[in-house]
């Protein structure tokens, strides 16, 4: 176990860059902030490439510890540094990301949310989360979509990154490729005139796509689709929360649930 | 109009003020952010107490500007410090809190739904907001539930303060007025040996209760209930957004949608 207490060490520098997608991306690496998130990492296989932790957090799981090779003990200073945030859990671990640009296989199986440009981190993740519940295969972001892999959106999905498989891509060839196959692709829309989500039948091989929180889905991509849902609402409430409507319309489209 | 450039002002300390429950429990008003917001108090024949907006933010309203009588122009900082915001939307309005210790009158009709303890200031307001769309006639915060008239929950509710009714109360007394006229009472329950909430008829007249975050329904509540419910899980995922579990249910079992 090595000791580090400057926030100017290089190691911490290189903690606190992995707060950017930039530097993210260019390592394939992220960070799990709390012992839960730790422990479901190593539940599914994972290599903790590094565990890093207070004097205090580390005492505690000492089980843990001894399965990795490298581990550093920082001060609390140097963990609200890197974890930027005021009461952090004391124990983060670096793992590996998936490549979120590979291809899956063909035919798509499964129920699957397409998320095009939901840019609120705590939406994300909420959803991710919802659709681990729900039964979904994965979980897909289009361009503009908050990194899966940002702090904030690991901290809401809770582990569901573990569950299930996050991809990256263009929905333009997500959509083409459940249509293909024959499985539906349903839209969502804040217009009555859409079509009012109890009357499809859930199903088990189909794609759900949420849009941006002010402005919904592109026009172009509501083209492409099977159908456009709509959850009918009363009162003069005038939209739900993207997660809200997503959690809704997930357990009634899949069959699976 | 007059202009206020100090953040020592007094009357400038005092709208900081209202960001406290305290201070808003004790002039009975709070502080509502943004255009969108004081446009809908209008609409609902709420009373403009004051205005407060940068110069050209007033500037771009001045339909709204001429109907309410005390109108104060103060610096972008003033409106940050009194917002505790970095990026206010540079108008805000002081407006009267319901009483929400009143009590309703008997029979409760429609759809409620009781907060047991729900802590997070978005999860609450989310929930309103939920409700709202999902016809609820009211929505009843339990002891140590956050505080509908936060400035977190206001901005998460987007308005739905102003479509249903809100109370705090002690949940035992709202279950038994339920019970006493026969309405059906739902706890909430994340455990499988609950009643699967497919299996409920919706109906017209009843009570949902959500619980915290963390710990779920208090135990001394799920005893009073006519029944609890399970929302059942695919996946490893151990568990919903409270907010998420809220709008499955409440649109499940609202006939009223």
């Amino acid at each position: 176990m090595k000791e580090l207490t400057s926030i100017h060490n290089q190691r911490v520098k290189n903690w606190k860059k992995l707060q950017t997608r930039k530097y993210r991306r260019q390592t394939g690496q992220y960070m799990l902030d709390g012992w839960h998130l730790v422990q479901e990492a190593i539940q599914s296989g994972l290599t903790i490439h590094e565990l890093i932790g207070t004097k205090a957090a580390l005492a505690e799981h000492s089980d843990i510890v001894s399965r990795v090779n490298a581990v550093y003990q920082v001060t609390p200073e140097i963990m609200r540094h890197i974890t930027e945030t005021i009461t952090p859990q004391g124990i983060v671990a670096i793992v590996d990301m998936p490549n979120l640009k590979r291809k899956p296989a063909l035919p798509l199986k499964g129920a699957w949310l397409l998320l095009d440009r939901v840019q609120d981190p705590g939406n994300v993740g909420t959803m991710v989360r919802t659709a681990d519940a729900a039964g979904f295969a994965g979980v897909v972001a289009g361009d503009r979509t908050a990194d899966f892999y940002s702090p904030k959106v690991v901290r809401s999905m809770q582990g569901s990154q573990f569950h299930l498989q996050l991809f990256e891509g263009d929905l333009n060839k997500w959509i083409a490729d459940f249509k293909q196959q024959q499985s539906p692709v349903y839209g969502t829309q804040l217009n009555p005139a859409a079509k009012n989500f109890r009357d499809v039948h859930p199903g088990t091989d189909f794609a759900l796509i949420m849009g941006n929180e002010g402005q919904g889905m592109s026009d172009e991509l509501l083209k492409q689709t099977t159908d456009n849902l709509y959850i009918p609402m009363r009162g003069q409430a005038e939209s739900l929360n993207v997660a809200v409507s997503a959690g809704i319309l997930m357990f009634q489209l899949n069959a699976q649930n």
